[in-house]
């Protein structure tokens, strides 16, 4: 599975970080996803080589503008790219009656349906061909979700000691019990090919979530996670001295949170823009968000950059691809 | 006056181009005024070194996304730098329904008033302290304007030979004079400052156009311009392919009404994404767009780039200034 970061600051771009969007796509697959779209999104796109043609739903976390007010121009962008595939929209309930009143406003015109899922029919819908996409509910100043995405289906895995200890020749009945047809062998036997499949692998599972001040309700949600993309957009000391109002979460609280949860990949993004990539005269920078993080948690931390691209592989290993 | 270019594709954004988007400063002034506000403006702004701090007024020239939809995160991003100055925001009339809803919409609330004056109302209101504006209809698809911005006062100017003739020795007497006020000399002469001030130079004046399909519309407001800012969305070849239904100007008509209006100065913007900065591969390029307008126009022409800053000097006369 990939997760590309088209923006990474919290509220307002800097420099080197736009607001939040994340591209998700299963491994191979020629569709992808979008998690939030900030103002700017489809300008990342651009940069990233992920068109508007093959996204297949975007998925919105929460209603504050700099996770979704980049979304009424990629719908036009993909309308002026003549897209004709309707595009799925998850998002809370405001979300439709606002994006058709910018329509209206601008008579903006789309050649493609819009084909709008409430959060609350998500459990109803498979929206994704390939991806199981499930909706928690976090705690922020306004109604705000995470969506983990968990692989459909993985392939099956010959058992081969078996296979060869049964006496089954390696050649094109292989292949037939892979793909879960049973076979009858030469010599006439008959072969159930769910005897000689090998345990499935755990499907890869990732969860991404909006904003939120309490990491903890993703608990149930992060039991079979792999990887765990959270919001950690100030260290322990700005988040006391501004206090809990904005309702965010430190860097600490993530990472003690993943470390209890066991997941093996965190992922921190959203960072409030008083952090400098790299330290410099004695301003906060994005080394005592990952020092903290790190205080808390040994798996695999990584704090993401604009246009980072992550591969999950099938063993579970994250990895930097771009 | 300054006036800079922070997005120049119509439609869709380039690698190296935004959408439309303008800032006009008059020479010397601590605000500054946008006319449109381009999804992604906030972002050119940073690199242009523009605060929203020192933002008087928006305004914008009609409703299709690529000329607004960087309004509302421009608005949040205005609040979240704690602005406290009300802001002007002139545009028709649907403009302010549809940034209402989408404040209710995602929660935001400003810590400082919008200043909503409809394109209606203009003549009646003073809605910059130093530049007179006014709004001309255009033909377009959807209601649109173009916005005229002239200079309210300009600098007076001593007759400094009729002075001498008169006696009036230079010193603290000239200074009063410039400034328009009587003095009465050491020797007990009264002396009117309206005597001794040359006639005031022609306030400067510039047209910031929106798409328009018909550049003559501009023609009495053009008589006294210094510089037109206009779409040329296609050469005459590409328009005449398109056809008419967008509604846009080619290179020739707008050079042509130019000329005719005898206006100095012409920067031609809001380029189709078909065109490449540079020629390359047979493919439509910009030198296009230059060519054939500089057949119908012998005035100082330019075809705007994203941040390019010109500044209209006093003689009239354009530079790039940055």
């Amino acid at each position: 599975m990939e997760i590309q970061f088209l923006g990474t600051s919290s509220g307002v771009p800097t420099r080197s970080r736009n607001m939040t969007a994340i591209a998700v796509r299963n491994s191979g697959a020629k569709t992808w996803s979008l998690v939030d779209c900030a103002e700017g999104t489809q300008h990342r796109l651009q940069r990233a080589g992920l068109s508007p043609m093959s996204l297949r739903a975007i998925f919105i976390t929460h209603l504050h503008g700099d996770h979704c007010y980049g979304l009424p121009g990629l719908l036009a962008t993909a309308g002026m790219l003549n897209r004709r595939e309707p595009l799925v929209i998850v998002g809370p309930a405001p979300l439709r009656a606002m994006i058709e009143c910018i329509m209206a406003g601008t008579q903006l015109e789309l050649p493609y349906a819009l084909d709008w899922v409430a959060i609350e029919a998500l459990p109803q819908r498979a929206v994704l061909p390939d991806l199981q996409v499930r909706a928690t509910k976090l705690s922020h100043r306004i109604d705000c979700w995470a969506y983990s995405f968990t692989e459909a289906a993985v392939e099956r895995r010959l058992d081969r000691d078996r296979l060869r200890a049964g006496g089954v020749a390696s050649g094109p009945a292989w292949g037939e019990i892979q793909q879960g047809r049973d076979v009858t062998l030469p010599d006439g036997r008959r072969i159930a090919a769910a005897d000689y499949l090998a345990p499935p692998r755990k499907p890869r599972k990732v969860i991404i979530g909006g904003d939120n001040d309490t990491p903890s309700l993703l608990a149930i949600d992060a039991r079979d996670a792999d990887l765990l993309v959270h919001e950690a957009t100030y260290t322990e000391e700005i988040l006391h001295k501004i206090g809990p109002g904005p309702q965010h979460s430190s860097a600490a609280m993530v990472a003690r949170f993943a470390r209890e949860a066991g997941v093996p990949n965190l992922v921190l993004t959203h960072f409030s823009p008083r952090y400098l990539d790299r330290p410099g005269n004695g301003a906060p920078s994005l080394d005592d968000i990952e020092r903290e993080a790190r205080e808390h948690y040994q798996g695999t931390l990584a704090l993401a950059r604009d246009l980072d691209r992550y591969e999950l592989g099938k063993d579970g290993v994250l990895r930097l691809a771009a």
